[in-house]
């Protein structure tokens, strides 16, 4: 049982759950009609499961390797990735003054959930060209966008983001890769930049490099940063190729997992470059591209484990292993999917991977709206959400191939049956684009420096919803409603904190209780959606009773404070 | 900073925490005296963290490997495993009038623990002898014993245990393989096994197999197998290697981890093999070595959680990545370890490997009082615990590993550190010798048969502890106290269920709670043996107020029943 795509879940959770009508609502993106989404969702889907899917494996087994300089790619890659341009699908949300389709990013998010869950190392690299057109789209300068976005958005050209350095990974301002002015409106850029994932490849067309590298003079930290457009070749004016840039591939990491994948080590001597945006101000260009790719970056994980629920429960269905409960009834299987661990296991999986994917959608609305309508609250929402999304959403996709392996036992551990390969390429996802840890420190101190203001609105809506679920479904909503006021002490307890370490100490639980009472939200929303006790409220009481208690222990450890963590000394941590 | 055993934290833990003196206070193991325990430990880490710590890497990259029918094994494993042997360890806890040392089998978890860390897959051969050498000292005939027992605890010679088959898996019982008697006393074994770890090795001497297999006639289940000795050897009277045996080794397996340890597929074809046992009980001599090995994977778990913690812990104290709080202050070491999330993590790797541990020692205890005393208590005892010290032990260090490759950030994820290596290795414990499903759903029916005597009467004894603890520590007493009284309701929800899967449904989560409060008590046991508020009350308090609040969501979860699984249909699960 190959992948499929998951279009109706997709469909019910924008039209139900997330308020995706509201986005389509608004004069911005009034294309995406119902119809239009159901299109665009179907042929993402058959691109997925027919072309990418089938690639996967290789993808695992003939890495990419560097020959002579140059990154060959896996066996059948150029053509997935040919498949995936010539579908339009790297343009799906990038602006249509530049070719693209101007479609939310919403839709963007079952693209990268579709392209991760059928083959992750590929579908890379178009979220990094993603992210790289937006970056341009707000801050490069007008000559710039007209030479390089119809390129990158028809997929013709690429593009990687180049941040991290030996010495630089989570404290990005300790970068050190130089910038000098040229005079000539260039600047040479030298430096060795780390983790460039897709840093080359051999489908043809440029790769252009968004680097971060410093002034002459510039200001220590963060402050000193700038953005340069680093391309491989050095286009001429009518955009085809010129002289070769001075950069190079250094090496290829040998990694845990998304072998297809080729990362980097970059070396840039004195290669040419041009500003992002304004000097010293990179920083805030390259969180653009970020923010996106955090958010994408949850959609991977949301991807992986819908593709290891599925590989799983094929795998499920077809393995006997002793009597079970509903053998010789009209429901049984015979298989182990009617082990009452098993089904716990199976329940697990769909309704996690269901509250991490509405979470992110959800996030994806509301970057939809900022977008639409420039709304202040739509942009904290946005914003707040981020974290969450990325976090959670890895947290989900390692969590659930985990179970997909358990579900296979002795033959999870066995490479060829490719359960394995889920939990190994998505164990990346909590650790780039900002580890896990730094997603949580971000919420509990930039996104709540608004004094809880978002995170209380969020709790405001879970428990309205909590309330309209008294009617129908007393106890789910009552249960919901007790999780949300827990949760409200917990952020209480947040913003109370005036020293950031305070909250530091207990961010990441912080955060996982709060994906933990905001899936209970969507999970209910989908029940109350539903017209009479169907299998969403069945997921929803499954997911409420059995999974939502979590959030006890994780806002529990969130509020602890760091005075623990500090009294323990270094010489007794590491005795 | 390579691996060091952790020999006076194992001290610590027998000492004052599992009551290792009950044990070392019996005429059996009289000679288990500190001064000796002090001596063995001291020996075995030095064999750990010299000779077998730095195969470890080289096992990884340079996979055992199948050659014209015979497996040759990575570089330095057969001096390895010649330094084992040598210092007698194979036979720690084997009976003296076969030349094993006769000392407890928690000294054994201490050698497998430190094997495992240092280099599991090579630590995985001498835990299967070890299971072996137990059956056959139970089942085995004297002649048996007298040719076949000094070979193995010498190590010349070594064991393996052949019970899976490809459709046999979980479900022993439905084993296929064949033993027809030749009536000579012998029987020709004829049948495929599947997952054979260490099923044939380049380390000389003879390999020998316990088969489960069906006698002609034989009923159908696991009250028709039977236990055979199969060696790839037939031996001589005189213990010299005669013919060639009728096995091979088909296939090795490509696995996610222990890429050192071979796992065969063998094949036996009218192999000459020997009853060990009662025809048709099989399963119960299986069980002597299963229940062995469990506690030993569990102890694998551990100690992959202590060379991931030690191997994580260097990386941080080396890491230097922006500012912290502790800068600037005596004890700032300048490196990640001073942010609050890292410290988190590192207390997190540090007291769960704890609190496995003591549960994993408190169950050799168990054992070890069973074999001295003969007390049925004691042996109820060890039975409870067993499946939690397995189930338990490789949470932990699933979890612990990949804590640790999050705390080396991307360079987790890059297989040259070795981070990434403990987690895979890890992985397979959850699996192999029952998967954790297995061990939960063993915990709820089987080892519950008393009506929940044996597990209450462990429920006592934590909230005992927690009582002695009111004076001196009043709020981490409490705690512990609230907490036990949570599992004696969940425990008597489960006793309470007379159907066996409204119990499964709940299985893992009952015993991760359990596991949960049982750890809080032996944290709590390790803080009062402290003379003032020292590392270990600050380690348990971490525990206690952080980690222990997990408990009420698994004890949530644990006692939903199984409605609401099977209210989920099976076309609703695979939608």
């Amino acid at each position: 049982m190959p992948y499929r795509s998951p279009v109706s879940e997709y469909k019910f959770v924008l039209e139900h759950v997330v308020g995706f009508s509201d986005v389509s609502s608004t004069d911005t993106y009034a294309e995406a009609t119902p119809d239009t989404v159901d299109a665009i969702l179907t042929e993402v889907a058959k691109l997925a499961d027919e072309v990418m899917a089938p690639l996967n494996r290789n993808g695992d087994l003939d890495p990419a390797r560097l020959e002579n300089g140059v990154v060959r790619t896996s066996k059948g890659f150029a053509d997935g990735y040919k498949a995936m341009t010539e579908g339009g699908w790297l343009g799906l949300a990038a602006t249509p003054e530049y070719g693209g389709m101007g479609l939310p990013q919403t839709l963007s998010c079952a693209v990268n959930d579709f392209f991760a869950a059928s083959c992750m190392s590929l579908g890379l690299n178009p979220l990094l060209t993603q992210g790289h057109i937006e970056a341009l789209e707000h801050h490069a300068p007008d000559w710039m966008k007209d030479l390089y976005l119809p390129k990158l958005i028809s997929g013709e050209w690429s593009g990687t983001m180049n941040l991290t350095e030996p010495q630089a990974g989570s404290d990005v301002g300790a970068l050190t890769s130089k910038a000098e002015p040229q005079g000539d409106g260039t600047y040479a850029i030298s430096g060795q930049k780390i983790y460039i994932s897709w840093g080359d490849h051999d489908f043809g067309g440029n790769i252009c490099h968004l680097v971060l590298a410093r002034l002459p003079d510039a200001a220590p930290g963060t402050k000193g940063i700038s953005l340069f457009m680093v391309p491989k070749y050095i286009p001429n004016e009518d955009g085809s190729l010129g002289e070769a840039n001075s950069l190079r591939v250094v090496s290829l990491e040998h990694k845990l997992g998304i072998h297809g994948s080729p990362t980097c080590v970059m070396e840039y001597d004195r290669a040419t470059g041009w500003l992002v945006g304004e000097e010293n101000k990179g920083m805030a260009a390259m969180f653009t591209m970020m923010n996106n790719a955090r958010l994408g970056v949850g959609i991977q994980g949301i991807g992986i484990a819908e593709g290891a629920m599925q590989h799983a429960i094929a795998y499920a269905m077809d393995r006997k292993q002793g009597r079970t409960p509903l053998d010789g009834t009209p429901e049984g299987t015979g298989t182990i999917l009617d082990h009452a661990d098993v089904r716990r296991m199976v329940a697990t999986m769909k309704a996690d991977t269901f509250a991490a994917r509405a979470i992110a959608l959800a996030c994806g609305v509301g970057i939809d709206m900022t977008a639409a309508t420039g709304d202040k609250a739509w942009t904290a929402r946005a914003a707040f959400l981020t974290p969450i999304a990325k976090a959670f959403g890895t947290e989900v996709g390692m969590r659930v191939s985990e179970l997909g392996v358990q579900i296979h036992g002795g033959m999870g551990f066995i490479e060829e049956t490719g359960a394995a390969q889920y939990s190994r390429d998505v164990r990346v996802t909590a650790i780039y684009e900002g580890t896990n840890g730094i997603q949580a420190m971000d919420m509990v101190a930039r996104k709540m420096m608004d004094g809880g203001e978002t995170a209380n609105a969020i709790i405001d809506e879970i428990e309205a919803t909590a309330e309209e679920a008294r009617a129908k479904l007393p106890d789910l909503g009552e249960a919901v409603w007790q999780s949300a006021e827990t949760l409200r002490e917990a952020t209480e307890w947040m913003t109370a904190q005036g020293e950031l370490n305070e909250r530091f100490a207990g961010a990441v639980p912080y955060l996982m209780g709060f994906a933990r009472v905001l899936g209970a939200h969507y999970h209910l929303k989908a029940a109350l959606a539903e017209g009479d006790n169907g299998p969403r409220t069945r997921l929803a009481r499954f997911y409420i009773t059995r999974l939502l208690p979590e959030h006890i222990g994780h806002l529990a450890h969130a509020t602890c404070g760091a005075e623990d963590l500090y009294a323990l000394t270094t010489d007794e941590l590491t005795a």
